[in-house]
């Protein structure tokens, strides 16, 4: 199944990781994230320390869990390649 | 509230997030917990890549989710002051 088609219908939970410049980790609780391709997701960020850690370190990871028993989900690895502001997806 | 009696009465979802030493940022699934007192968690770590990281990158950041509607729960921002094999809790 292709990334866009699960994340359209799955119902669950998203996180977010990242790290600052000195590896300090930090996590929050995301909105799922819209593909452009299979290999290029894109974030809507708030000003927050998320957004801020992707300044001094461009990696990330972005982990969905699903509802019900059990742990299905997907797990993402990221890096920032651009960033936009107040574009149309 | 205490955090070990939340953690122990609280249904959810826990998730882990480490890097390694060059910031790249992952995360798991991981099971809730226990605490030595309201500023020391102790985490039962399988040997994986939470556990790797852990060993040239001491900073770590636990996510909880409550279960049901809105996000309530619990972040921690950790950082490995020990580390033990093996040893009753």
């Amino acid at each position: 199944m292709k990334l866009s088609d699960y994340f359209e219908n799955a119902k669950g939970r998203g996180v977010i990781a990242t790290a600052d410049s000195k590896g300090k980790v930090g996590m929050a609780v995301y909105a799922r994230p819209h593909f452009l391709n299979e290999k290029t997701a894109v974030f809507i960020m708030a000003d927050r320390l998320m957004h801020k850690n992707l300044q001094s370190n461009p990696n990330a990871s972005y982990l969905y869990v699903e509802e019900g028993p059990g742990y299905k989900g997907k797990r993402l690895y990221l890096t920032k390649i651009k960033e936009e502001k107040n574009s149309d997806l």
